[in-house]
């Protein structure tokens, strides 16, 4: 007779004997980089941490992570601060105007890493404003060279720059093995935005 | 003069012509599976998406997302109906037990998935379970096939079938290009559990 289906005997918790910030890289060209990084603000609010997401190149285009974290409250600040992927076709903005937006945003990066508020600060699509000069590759080293050392710092986008990747203690590359588009399938909201 | 920092004239809202559920498959060995399966929810949220997860070898050790997600109210249920990871050393239980916990769960998935009350469900670790054999490759196959058009189910776990990743829509393999762990950092909280 197989056995019954019972919960475990006792559930564990770790609590780590040096508690440290970790840059934490999420780069490659498959869905689940933002992603990503939001399912990391949802785990940290329930340790009861608090997270600042800068969304670089983005707020152009509605996307459900915009309302979903207001549903956790005050543990969760979220910037949309940029005007569309640059040169990305149809985007009706110029190159200074995306640079204008992406300056302020590292400007805030700053001010909000440096605040003490913060637990966690996710830097969404930075390393793709890097790629394309919106932020100076110099600006967010100085950045890294300058977080707290107990703030976690997550820093998502394609194409992360091996400076960055060489400083960072977790990078994970999400490659696409396939993706819905490709069929015609248009996005869907709650998967892709 | 630079233009100054201004938000996009206007933000627009994707709607698709043609509303339908996807199969979505998160694998890879690196960090950021289950994490970005807890993005997809937050963001499902925000768009007042009904969504739930069912954790597979999941249950013995707490991990943020247990507490995360009782913020976003009734529009989340979490089952975390495992004893931990078969095989690993410090388990203490039985091969049989993981089996019975996981075909528990692999029973609650089809009930929740056939329940209508969901618009994304999330079977963590899955792939994993099939790997291992506690839940039959045919088992989960059969799960696939029966899913309501309309129902997004996401899957996790490293090691998926040649056979699920066929079904799905879209595949991202999340790979490790480097871990805190290595350089003996604990697993911290809010981003490793």
């Amino acid at each position: 007779m197989e056995p019954k289906a019972a919960p475990p005997a006792r559930v564990d918790r770790l609590q780590p004997a040096r508690p440290q910030g970790l840059v934490v890289v999420i780069t490659g060209n498959g869905k689940g980089k933002t992603t990503s990084a939001m399912g990391m603000v949802l785990r940290a609010c329930g340790h009861g941490l608090r997270s600042c997401i800068i969304q670089f190149m983005k707020g152009d285009l509605y996307s459900g992570e915009w309302d979903g974290v207001k549903r956790l409250g005050d543990l969760v600040e979220l910037h949309a601060t940029g005007k569309g992927f640059c040169g990305l076709r149809g985007n009706p903005y110029g190159r200074e105007e995306h640079r204008a937006n992406a300056q302020a945003a590292i400007a805030l990066a700053r001010e909000k890493m440096l605040s003490g508020e913060f637990a966690l600060v996710v830097l969404d699509e930075i390393n793709n404003a890097v790629r394309h000069r919106l932020v100076d590759l110099e600006q967010l080293l100085a950045l890294l060279d300058d977080r707290p050392e107990r703030l976690h710092l997550v820093l998502t986008g394609r194409n992360a720059a091996p400076e960055v990747i060489e400083r960072a203690d977790t990078v994970s590359e999400v490659n696409e093995i396939k993706h819905a588009y490709r069929k015609q399938i248009e996005p869907q909201p709650g998967i892709d935005y």
